[in-house]
């Protein structure tokens, strides 16, 4: 049990008058008690009280060693969980649930009275999961320290013949390698115009002279994702090619610039888009700078237009700007950026200078 | 759009007196339009209703091209996709919803008072999905004779030194070069001890004389699943494990041979859960007989010992017995049924003659 996070959310729930909350998702169960728990379609959920009270519901088809048994609810397959637990609930007052729940156990919740209304309350939990503490950020950085290692070879495996879907097979075996337990996202190899379709998938395409090389690849280290893009040329590089990367360049270098304590999300995409329209590409760069990350790898937190959110030390997140030219070719560059203090970590250290495979 | 199956769902809701329901699960919309749709966190529901009634709500970002456009009420990122559907449902009637429908949508729908109360009916849609139409008979048996072919493979490939993991890599190329589309769920292969584990994930453990060697495989071809096990030995086969076979097999036979329109899934359990139990082995047949199968690996209706519900023609479930012996092996010989006018017909065709390999 992580009581520090506990208290935090409880903390959050005071401030919402929310005297109740059942947590029903499985990164943030882990998150609040160190276990992770794969229940498949069988109710599962921590159950918060601001008086201090904290109950897991678990079928007894699982095990969670690393909370105190004491404070588990166990039931079997013959009796409903979520019926179980409106009978610990104070059906006198507003019930906080998970933006997930399946609507099954929220109408069992709602026809046992678990509450005298039911209200959306992830964001109180989100909202703490988004600002890491010190064992987190060190995770994070271990996670990001295994991805720079592997994209410095995974370029070197770019050689005449070769196939996005090759790299992405090869990528896999040299995070195992570096002790990653796995991607943390399918990676994205692109070659060439497939660059300019963000969420290309690799497929059994041979990189040719004059290609872009998009990597976009990230692992899972001790539950903890990293993520980073950076885009390469194979054997030549062509002026466009040359022009639209350094702009992009800039704008990751100008998103970066604008993080600190304070600074609002939407500063910070607009601080790199500025730079991308400025050139006259605007309409090129077609989404959010970037995402929060941390145990997912997309959570709480959008780096985009309209999140008016300020951002705080220990929050991590993406830098991902990127010009995609149709049946050209694209290129993105992205870091994950940890808030300090006064500013901000860059988590990746992979050159960003223009390099010719 | 599946005209017919739609009728269907509606006819299901008059039967219950319900007007109006939101489908959001994707296969459920797939097997009802045709469409596939992935729309991650956004809403996308389908709207019945007894009147007649289609509505698709669809965000901006996703297309439906399958679904006459006249019948989709398309809506941006600015717009709760669930807050809009309200307008269109009568609010002072029952609504059913998805089992699984995430509860941010069913606390929008009930604010907005998409109706008057809110019922779980899941089961409406899935009760009609689980008689397998004409077409999807069809392709049921399609993907269990890919499944037949590709277990006759790689059962060749059990040799000095393998590993299981290996298996179930080269397991996914064989699928793939018999033009399947993938795995319809991770591999199982279990070598010795490891099959007493019925979910044991395949490892780099090496196969030794002696073994068993379990293969709980199935692939995905058109969309449709298949799902077959198979229990091979190493080498030789002691006597115990000759025993256990024999009792697994037996169990399997019995388990279809009770397979009949107006049988109950419970009989069907009973019928093969009793050749183990009177062979003195029950305690080790840790599990229900079955599931049912399509779109889904796992879909509406257990073959176990509570479902006292009776199947039907088209009714695709897999029959499945095993013991398991902790420390020692396990064997479980698995096929799958479908329910005809008469009887039943087992879709695979793979010898469960005991063999050494």
């Amino acid at each position: 049990m992580n009581e520090r996070r506990i208290n935090s959310v409880m903390e959050a729930m005071k401030a919402q008058n929310l005297t109740q909350m059942l947590v029903t998702d499985s990164y943030a169960i882990d998150y609040l008690t160190g276990e992770m728990i794969q229940p498949g379609e069988r109710f599962t959920a921590l159950l918060l009280k601001t008086d201090g009270t904290v109950r897991l519901f678990l079928n007894r088809l699982f095990a969670a060693e690393k909370i105190p048994q004491e404070q588990i609810v166990f039931y079997t397959d013959e009796v409903r969980g979520a019926v179980l637990a409106a009978e610990y609930t104070d059906s006198d007052k507003m019930l906080g649930v998970d933006k997930k729940m399946a609507a099954e156990f929220l109408l069992e919740l709602q026809e046992h009275h678990a509450g005298s209304s039911y209200m959306n309350a992830s964001v109180l939990v989100d909202s703490v999961r988004a600002k890491k503490d010190e064992e987190e950020q060190k995770l994070m950085e271990i996670a990001s320290q295994i991805n720079d290692r592997s994209m410095l070879q995974i370029k070197q495996l770019v050689k005449e013949g070769v196939t996005e879907k090759e790299l992405s097979d090869e990528l896999l075996k040299i995070y195992l390698k570096e002790g990653a337990e796995g991607f943390s996202f399918d990676a994205i190899v692109s070659f060439g115009e497939h660059a300019a379709d963000p969420h290309h998938e690799p497929d059994d395409t041979v990189v040719k002279e004059g290609d872009c090389v998009l990597f976009d690849i990230g692992c899972r280290k001790d539950g903890y994702c990293s993520d980073m893009t950076r885009t390469f040329f194979f054997k030549s590089a062509g002026e466009k090619q040359r022009e639209i990367y350094e702009i992009v360049r800039r704008a990751n270098a100008a998103g970066e610039a604008a993080i600190r304590p304070g600074a609002r999300f939407c500063d910070i995409d607009a601080a790199a888009r500025k730079v991308i329209e400025d050139a006259g590409y605007g309409p090129y760069f077609t989404h959010r700078l970037g995402h929060s990350i941390g145990k997912e790898v997309h959570e709480y937190g959008d780096v985009g237009m309209v999140n008016t959110n300020t951002v705080e030390e220990g929050m991590v997140f993406s830098c991902e700007p990127g010009i995609y030219l149709p049946g050209e070719f694209g290129v993105r560059i992205e870091d994950l950026c940890m808030v300090t203090k006064d500013g901000v970590k860059v988590l990746n250290s992979v050159s960003k200078e223009l390099e010719i495979l």
